[in-house]
């Protein structure tokens, strides 16, 4: 194998965003292109989105094999890969890649993953974040809880290799809609200092709110980040981070994870900065695994075939 | 006094909405106005919203006194009336009545309740709606609980005919957003059929799956909506009235109301009738109070000497 000659076109095509990444064959990332042309918003549709991130690098090698991840294998997206039932690693997610036929070649679809049952559940995306974090730290494949914060959280348990059950919490697009649309998010839409830091103290008293409030819930809590305002007790601007702890303490209180746990969070810097922080409130420590994505991806397409492993160097 | 003479113009002026009431010498309502001129929407200001809605019934009676209730008393209202103090009933509230000069006379304002402390809430038009309650139903006023859905629903403990602590949901807010600006919204909003009724079973399978949920809270539930919808678990145009049952049951569940409470609902009946459901699949039983608002108008305006008390018939 010819080390940075290209040998895959992996895709992270999200709601909003498509991010691509060109490995090369020894799965090392050589370029990534990055656009804000997601399922929901790709301008002139999803082959013309394609043609114009992958152009240039299939110009150059027109038999590059592509393999996609995330909402793209949705209803809504370019070719449907049913859900994969947990328990579910690598292997059962090779197994249920679905590929299409395109302008520009096949295309290759990693399927989500769903969990049935009295817990319904569903994942798309994550499945390969959480394959690419079990390639980069071994360590975790073989019990652990892995967090992936986000517009829809997910907290997956995994065992020997493979996601046995998962949760998702609305907690990203639930703080989205109350900053953008309720009264909640008011005073702060109306105080709001561009580029200011997050406000950590008035972070800390919603995750200590909602930590308080075992029994009760988050139900009676939300509507304090107003009272708080309207009694001078919380100022304005900083009545969106009191609200972003209430939600993410919450979380993290109802996910109740024992100590002994091994635990890493997957996901943006920035939020992943929050997470870590409630966790630590709540006696909890999660180390932050980067650049999970293209991992996946490269672990998914070798074991579909659509590239080969590069031997172990020893 | 004499029947039918008018004695009084009421307002009910809250954030989307304004109602006036004309009531005679004894109390019972005359006419009413209903005009979609809310705090936040009133067309050409307050002074001149009020002058049209109000303005036939004091061309004919000039000195007619008015009592507003609701937002209209907050600092984005027209006359700022401070909150009262926990306890507070109609002597508390008459007394912190709050009286300003309008071109069309003076308008006197009811000053909303909050409570300070470990568990701050704040309230504006509720307060007038219990007055009005307690003063339809005197059993009530010893000891009860009212439940007062809407936008931001209110649990209101009531002795000896004061309120004395009280917690607020954001359970109507929280529903509107998460139906028009989100992801479980989504579904519903492309199959909706205007005109049909509520879905009841989905209703109900919402609230079961709340209650079930005591030590995690709803959290984890909320994305369930989407997850049971793209399991063809959960009929698309049904996934609005289980995610209904979702936020109400908690609601409920959280409020943890001993099955020994007196218990009374005031709202809209629609509303009402889905608490109703949901407190019966508690155990738990309440009356639906209607036309509290006139009644608690009246009520603080006799408190206030606005009017002169009718004396009671024997």
């Amino acid at each position: 194998m010819e080390p940075n000659r290209a040998a895959l076109i992996g895709l992270d095509w999200g709601t909003s965003r498509l991010r691509a990444f060109l490995f090369d064959t020894r799965g090392v990332v050589l370029a990534t292109n990055d656009r804000p042309w997601g399922v929901l918003s790709a301008p002139g549709g999803f082959a013309h989105a394609y043609h114009e991130i992958v152009g240039p690098w299939r110009e150059a090698q027109p038999d590059l094999p592509a393999l996609a991840s995330g909402m793209i294998g949705s209803t809504e997206g370019w070719a449907r890969a049913p859900y994969c039932a947990c328990p579910a690693g690598p292997v059962e997610l090779a197994a249920g890649v679905v590929t299409a036929s395109t302008a520009d070649g096949s295309v290759s679809v990693v399927p989500g993953v769903e969990q049935r049952g009295a817990a319904p559940d569903v994942m798309r995306g994550e499945e390969t974040q959480i394959a690419g974090a079990l390639a980069l730290r071994s360590n975790l494949g073989a019990c652990c809880t892995l967090v992936l914060p986000g517009t829809h959280s997910k907290w997956v348990d995994v065992r020997d290799g493979r996601i046995v059950t998962f949760t998702t919490y609305l907690t990203g697009e639930l703080f989205a809609v109350l900053r953008e649309h309720s009264i909640l998010g008011r005073p702060a839409r109306n105080a709001v200092h561009a580029g200011r830091g997050a406000a950590w103290d008035a972070f800390e008293r919603g995750v200590h709110a909602a930590g308080e409030s075992t029994a009760r819930g988050i139900a009676p809590l939300l509507f304090r980040t107003r009272s708080l305002v309207l009694q001078g007790a919380l100022q304005a601007e900083d009545s969106l981070d009191y609200l972003s702890g209430l939600l993410i303490g919450d979380e993290v209180r109802s996910a109740s994870i024992a100590a002994t746990t091994q635990l890493a969070l997957i996901g943006e810097p920035a939020l992943c900065e929050r997470y870590c922080r409630a966790l630590a409130m709540n006696g909890l420590d999660a180390p932050v695994i980067e650049a999970a994505t293209p991992a996946g991806l490269w672990t998914i397409a070798c074991r579909a075939g659509l590239v080969e492993a590069p031997t172990a160097h020893v």
